[in-house]
């Protein structure tokens, strides 16, 4: 069992990963698939007259702060849009693709966190009306039905709240608790960069292997998106994953490179 | 087996539909939901600068023209946006609602219309490059799957092509043939006016019950979007549906409402 977390539409080959996913299910690979969809959603939201808000909390994390209406073009761009044409893809493919995001069927539950806590000018305030969460359970149970039926699962990063409210999650980490909750022996986490890299953006002082141990150091180096990645790996590594390979998604067989060793291979 | 197609956002009362099918659903019934989203999409078109193009056919139907731009828009605005509220308020009323359109396990599988005959200005023309298509087969395994282990399937009108394709499809016939597929007992096609009315719009003209025989005839009254559910309900008596109801979707327990002989019910 394999779980890829791919971007949205940018900065991946949506082509390639799609030729690939259709060699290894041909191969009897059971695989699960979850994306992203920021770039498609920003877009979106600039070309309506309402842009993103982008956030930082004290820890240093960015995200984007989703009121009512950034949650509606989430729901455009993300379910709609960068979900229908993957599955769309895979179907012309000769897979038979089923897009969901975690609304559908309770599939990820979270925890809403309705007000944040940000850094702005330096200073700390507690922005409300947010419709992000913070994942707590996978119903793993309708993805395995799908799965033991022959269906790709597709998944948006969507939640849904204890009172059945639609949430934004963040992607890479919604990948690592299916990978988790599904028991998948490795989750692939591809990416616009090679990997995991010491100094980065020098492409050639990528990590090749590291340990789970060696984690909390990488955080030190992990620069922007790579920090959610990062911790991502870990929840999925303390959840029971065997593996999590941080990988080029911009190549050709970006996933066949990735399980071949290209990429940063983190290992239990 | 019951199964309702309702209308986008606009005409029909979402909460008042919500709250009636949660319940049924809690009394026992199995439902199947179909939505609409023309509105959305138009109103999304138009903001993205890109105004849906109606076509009228040379039998006098009406429908939009869908280039690839147009099907996107329409994936975000109905598969996005309408059918995740629609499953964001079914969640909120405690009901495990699965959102899927036609695309998704190849639930909808249609024909390609491809170039399609246009009246325009009085002369007959060939538009090509349109996505959408008539729908050939319903995948009710899936289906039946979801129903089986207490989901509540919720469709966008989308379908696939024998080559993949995403596909924009009526709504009203997409229903009909789930229904018939299904082997339902009844179709409800909610509406924004009490039924089919003999003399289009005087409301006390209209009809409370007709066979399947006297459909033919409906088509001279039926008026604008009427014509197409008069079309979905021949399709769905065809195809083994018991009764079509056309009721209306504005009032407090629609769909009751309907099963107690409000609106036109049309017997097989």
């Amino acid at each position: 069992m394999l779980v890829v977390k791919l971007g949205g539409t940018e900065g991946v080959d949506f082509d390639a990963i799609v030729q690939d996913v259709a060699a290894l299910h041909r191969a009897g690979e059971k695989l699960v698939l979850v994306h992203g969809g920021s770039a498609e959603a920003n877009a979106l939201g600039e070309a309506l007259g309402y842009p993103p808000r982008f956030v930082t909390s004290p820890s240093g994390f960015t995200s984007r702060y989703t009121d009512r209406r950034t949650l509606e073009i989430f729901l455009m761009a993300v379910r709609g849009k960068v979900n229908g044409l993957l599955v769309e893809q895979l179907q012309r493919a000769g897979i038979n693709a089923v897009g969901l995001s975690g609304l559908d069927g309770r599939i990820l539950q979270a925890r809403r966190k309705g007000a944040i806590k940000i850094v702005e000018n330096g200073k700390r305030k507690v922005l409300r009306g947010d419709y992000t969460g913070k994942i707590t359970n996978v119903n793993v149970g309708l993805l395995r039905l799908l799965l033991h039926e022959g269906y790709m699962p597709v998944l948006a990063p969507l939640a849904v709240s204890e009172k059945g409210e639609a949430l934004n999650v963040d992607a890479d980490r919604a990948a690592a608790m299916v990978a988790a909750a599904l028991g998948a022996d490795t989750l692939i986490l591809l990416t616009a960069a090679p990997g995991l890299l010491r100094a980065f953006p020098d492409e050639s002082t990528l990590i090749r292997r590291m340990s789970a141990a060696e984690l909390d150091q990488a955080m030190d180096y992990a620069k922007n998106r790579m920090k959610k990645k990062v911790l991502a790996a870990r929840e999925a590594l303390e959840g029971g994953v065997q593996r999590v390979i941080m990988a080029d998604g911009r190549v050709a067989e970006p996933i066949r490179r990735a399980l071949a060793g290209q990429g940063t291979t983190i290992q239990r």
